[in-house]
Order: structure tokens, then sequence, then C-alpha cells
């Protein structure tokens, strides 16, 4: 059983995260996207709220903030991201660096506990200039080459120019250390409506799921539009059309119980109104915590992009952007979460996966990692109405400082 | 017949269009946007060779070049436009208003020929800005809070800067004068391969097709790629892509025999590829020279719409843009133009309609209208290898002075 007397502190919890929420308001969400002044200010809050839990911070060379303890015993690393997606939800990030930074504040001054947790913010978890950049670079994955190459998505602003007006030029990057955490544990929003509809308090995630990411490419012919006959065109934009309908028909015999795919964004090229698409493209994803469904989804989309290119009158090839094999969570972890729900949220959690990506799949190609969701109200993600009723936000923030206290082994 | 003394010079033809070339010169084509620099030095050339037409030369206050003639009894008004698509081709534009200028020199000077040819090159025909803005101003469909709002598509730069920077901020607009002219003859390549295939050297146009155009609108729900089940999903890019598929099932069993139809851009909201878009929107556009299987396209296209409305998930609403009637081109002009195809190119011609707009189409609203086409190599348009042989070029000229002179009586 936990020692009451240091319990996560609720209102404090709560003051924290409505602080980190009039930075960069939006309606009832923020917009701070990676390296916005906004996401500058949240930086440097967390860095003058660090000491509070006997931590020294540092932001590093990529934007990661770090606080990290000199007390001796077992490290065990949390946190979560501060920059959101453009104009949307106030919880997405923030909440899992302020759980994160109360399980310091109330577990680094415990004397009966042995070891410290340590708090890191990485950067650009939402993907601005990258996929996953700030915990990658932790986890030694990005190369200074990959910084040179990365772009904001909406701006088109290098990072190389946003490093330098954050004041961050040159600074070196801070990479994980051997043997230094027992562990790492995120806590986040669900994203979803399992917790809520179950009346659930705690989501204890079991992997969270692969990603793989294709861009299919349709070739026809550009002509105008008024003076080519119907049955003289290769509308690459029509083909594009009939390749989304045959996935939506042929997938679902093929795919696992759990796999979800999308398409996120079409391009017609050149786009205009009197012009028939010589070009298209098409962005393609699928998520599956089974890593053997998805090359058997991957073959059926070639064999599809094969048979419509011997058909014509369009070509179809499928370009693979990302592939992302899906994280197992450590089962000690997961067994200190539902521990911490059944002696604080009165064992209302379920065992689930993650159908969204986070930091803690990179960190766990390092060092057992973990994660905790809390409820999302109906489910909203990625939206600025995303919100956690206070009540859950509260529990949740006890239970993620006890499962802190618990694989810390106190 | 006409008096062979006085016939197109082949050669002053060629010249002309390889000195407009050179100015906004790309590849073998030219790249010269509504008021971009090379359009501007464009307009001064006409400007500068109008007086060797016997002709006053101007530009108005939307950028509309005129050169009028002092000369008594009838006037022909000739022409075409010298701006370009982007990266597009040397003779859309060009060809018309050097055959044009052409007419003018050779017929203005004769004195056996009462009359005159005037010329015209029509601002932004190829609609960086709007929608055929010169010819529309010049028969009063423009309105200046029409030309406060215009943009150009590809810069944002508004049309009001524009103008300033081109100097012709204020400058009066010049109006159709009602009576002035006899009628209005235009010549333009074919963009189509109808000449080419038929060894066919002039194209005389019966009507010029209406173009109808629509946005429709997809909405669904807005949510994440990973945690949101197949079965709970409102994609609103599968619904276009399935209405897509759906036009191209059931148009041709109610379109007519030259009907075509284009979804020349689509997008989806907010197009990331980790979000289900709760949005999407598609440009179609459908043309007929027969203003009678419009109608009955529409209705379908809105019972369509009703009917994935009402089956769910999403919605589906259809937005008319812009109605296009046909163009009827001047039964006498098309006889003009036939007869001198007879005299100068062995009757090498055939009356056909054109699948493309042109600034000829607005003229028909206050006066008899014709149009003449040559050959267009491949049938290539609005690209940058667009080309005509070097004696269909020419051969069209002498067709284009001689109809001319037939339509003013000669």
């Amino acid at each position: 059983m936990p020692d009451t007397s240091s319990r996560a502190n609720g209102e404090r919890v709560l003051a924290d995260l409505n602080a980190l929420r009039t930075i960069g308001a939006y309606k009832t969400g923020v917009h701070k996207p990676t390296f916005s002044e906004p996401h500058k200010l949240s930086l440097d809050w967390l860095v003058r709220k660090l000491p509070d839990a006997g931590l020294s911070a540092a932001i590093d060379g990529i934007g990661n903030v770090f606080g990290t303890s000199a007390k001796s015993g077992p490290k065990l690393l949390a946190g979560s991201h501060l920059e959101s997606q453009n104009y949307a939800g106030w919880l997405d990030g923030p909440l899992g660096v302020v759980y994160a930074l109360e399980a310091a504040r109330v577990l680094n001054a415990d004397p009966s506990l042995k070891g410290a947790v340590e708090v890191a913010a990485w950067c650009d978890e939402e993907g601005h200039f990258g996929h996953f950049l700030g915990s990658r670079s932790y986890v030694g994955q990005v190369t200074e080459a990959d910084i040179d190459a990365a772009r904001d998505r909406t701006s088109g602003r290098t990072m190389r120019d946003a490093l330098t007006d954050m004041g961050l030029a040159g600074r070196p990057r801070i990479a994980a250390e051997p043997g230094r955490h027992v562990g790492y544990l995120e806590a986040h929003i669900e994203q979803g409506d399992t917790l809520e509809s179950g009346r659930l308090a705690i989501g204890v995630v079991t992997s969270i799921v692969g990603i793989w990411q294709y861009q299919i490419n349709f070739v026809g012919e550009q002509n105008h539009a008024g003076t080519t006959r119907m049955a003289a065109r290769k509308d690459a934009g029509l083909a594009l059309a009939k390749f989304c309908v045959e996935i939506d028909a042929r997938f679902p015999d093929t795919s696992g119980p759990r796999t979800v795919w999308t398409t996120g964004r079409i391009a017609l090229d050149p786009g205009a109104p009197s012009i028939i698409p010589g070009a298209a493209e098409m962005l393609f994803q699928i998520r599956d915590d089974d890593p053997s469904v998805v090359p058997r989804l991957e073959e059926l989309l070639r064999s599809m992009a094969a048979e419509v290119s011997a058909n014509g009158p369009c070509t179809v090839t499928v370009e693979k952007l990302r592939t992302g094999a899906p994280a197992m969570m450590n089962a000690g972890i997961q067994d200190a979460i539902e521990a911490a729900s059944k002696a604080l949220a009165g064992g209302r959690s379920v065992r689930m996966p993650s159908g969204a990506g986070h930091d803690a799949q990179m960190l766990a190609t390092v060092m057992p990692a973990g994660m905790l969701f809390v409820p999302s109200i109906g489910g909203v993600s990625h939206h600025w109405t995303e919100n956690t009723a206070d009540a859950d936000i509260v529990t949740g923030a006890q239970v993620f400082v006890d499962a802190c206290r618990r694989i810390l082994g106190g």
C-alpha cells in the first residue's frame, strides 16, 4: 500500500495544467506548434518548475527538456510533450508532463523512498518537423543530417532556423544513458472512448500499434477538360478514387480485428478545374498491434496496384514511407499501474493497446516502458474541444504517482 | 475571289509569333501569367506594333489592349489574348492576336476595301485572376467590386495591386460600343486532335460549349486515424471517392454524345496522414454544347448526393459555382471562314464545336462572333510542348485574313 501522506496533489496538478493552457490558448484548447512562441514559453515554464521537484533543468539541442536528479538509487524517467497539433487540445502532451512533474515533486522529496523520478518533455511528438524527433534523438535514431533536412510542414521553416530562433543552435543533444533508468512511464489522454464508454478511470497500455505509411502514386495523362473525349481520357484522379473504393471493399477480408487504415491526404496534379489530372497521389496508413497482419495487407495493396496498372488506363505504384513495428509495453510496469489503479481508482482499469503513436514507443527501444491512459470526453482527439473531467485528471495523477512509487520499489 | 496581292505575309506572322515567344520563354513554350513582367512586355510589344496597321493603340483599366481605326466603313473586331497558363504553350492566345494584327496590316492599307479590322488583346483569358475578366469587362459583365475581389490564384496578389504595378490603376475600362462592329473573329489552336487526325487545316467553330462548375462538399467526422475503429468512422474522403466512382458509373446513361465531365481538384480536411478527414470537397465540371443535357446531369448529381446523405455516414451537398450557357457562333461568319478555306486551304476545313472556352463566347453576347481553329500537334494544350506546324500557321493566317475581308464585304 502506498504512503497516503505523499499522494499527488490534485489541485496543484489542475493548476499547472491550466497554467499551460493559458499559453497559446485557442478557444478551449491551445495552438502551440513546435518552436512557436507559445511552445517556447511552455518549455520555459517547465524549466522554472523542475527545481521544485529537486531536479536540475536543461533544454538540449533538439528542444527536449530534462529534469535530472542527483539523488542516489534507481531512477524512473517520466514525461510526454508540450507542443500541440495546430488548434488542438490542452491535455494532449501537457497531461503527461504535469503528471511526471507531480510524481517528481511528491516522490523525490520522500525520504522513505530510494531513487527518484526524472522528467522529460520530448520535442515535436506531434510531428510538425518530423516523426518523434525529440524522443528518437534521445534513443539515438536522429542524425545531424536528419535535422538539416527537417522543415515545418506548415510554414516550410527549416528546423535549423527554428533551433537558432529558440537559442538552441549548437547545443549538444542529450542521449539515453545505458543503465541510468529502471524504466519510462508516460500518461496520456486516451484519444478514443473505450474508457469513457466502459465507465473506467485508467487504461493500462499493453502495446502501441505499429504505423505503416505509404504513398500511392497514380500516373495518367494530363489533358484539357473541354477538348478530350471521355473515352480517350487517362484520368489519374478517377483511378485514385477507384483505388480507394477498392481498398474499402477488399481490406476487411484480410485485416485483423484491430487493424485500421486511412487515406489522410489526396492531391491531384495539376489540381485545376479545367485540366484532367495527369497524376495523383494519396497518403495511406495502416495501423495494427499484430505485426503479422500488415505484410498481408501490403501484399494485397501491391497486387491491387499491379492489377490496375495491367488493366489501364493509368499506372499505380506503392511506395512505403514508413515501417512501424508495434512496441510492447513492459509487463512489470503494466502490473504496477494496475496495482495502483486497484489502490486508488477502485480497480476501474482495463488493459488495452494504444492505437495512437507516443514517445513511449521510442523509449521502449532502450528501456522498459509503460503507459497509462485517462478517459477522454467523447473520445475527441486532435481538436480544440478535446477534454477530460477534472475528477478523472486527479484520479489519473494519483494512480500515476503511485505507479511511479511501485516501479521505484517503494 | 480575294485580291491575291494583299494576302497575309506568312513570314511576318511567324516572325511576330517568334518575337512573342522570346518574351517569358520556358523550354519551347512560355510562362506569362497575367500581369507578370513577360505579360506586360508582350502588351507593350503589341502597342508598338498596332500603328503599323493604321491603328491607334491603348491599354484600358483592366489590361485590355485595343487598336482602333479612324477609317470609315464597317469595322470588324479581331483578337485573342497574350498571357499564358503557367509554363504553357507559345501559341495559345498569341496566334489569334498576331492573326488579327496581320489582318489589320493587310486590309486596313487596302484602298479597295471599305472599313477596317480593329484589334483586341483580352486580358486574363487564362483565368489567373478570374473568369474571362478582360472580355467580360468589355461586354459589361464585370463590376468594380468584382475587380476589388479578384486575386491571383497562385500568388494571392490582388488585382488592384497588380493593376497599380502595371501603371493601369484608375484608367477607364473600354466597353463595347453598340453598332461599332459588324462582328468579332478569333483564331486559336484547336487544343484537340480532330483537325490533325483528319488531315484538315481549318476548324470552323459552330459553338463554344457551356461550362457548368460545381463544388461538391462532403461532411463526416474528423477523428484520430489510430484510435477510431473502422466501423465507427465517418470518413469524408472515402465518401468523396465513392461519389467519384458513382459519377463515372452513372453519368454515361444520362449524358449526350459530346458531354464531358471532370473532377479537377480534390481536398481533404485537414489533409494529415494520421487524421480521418472530417470534410472533403471536389471541383466538378460539366461541358456540353447542348444546353438540354446539363440540367438532366445536374439533377442526377443532386439525387445522388441526396441518396448518399440519406444512407450515411456522411452528408453531401452540391453547390453550383458557374452556369455556362453554350455560345452559338454566327452563321454568316462560319460561311465566310468556310469560303476562305475553300479559296486558300483547298477546302480542308470542318465545322466543329469548341470544347474549350474562349473570349469569343463573351463577345457573342454583344455582336455576331466567330472562331477559326488551326491544327495542334498531338492535340496538346496547356503544356509547354504545345505546337503547330509552321505551314499550318501560315495557311491559317491566309484563311483568317481572307475571312476578315469577306466579313467586311470585300
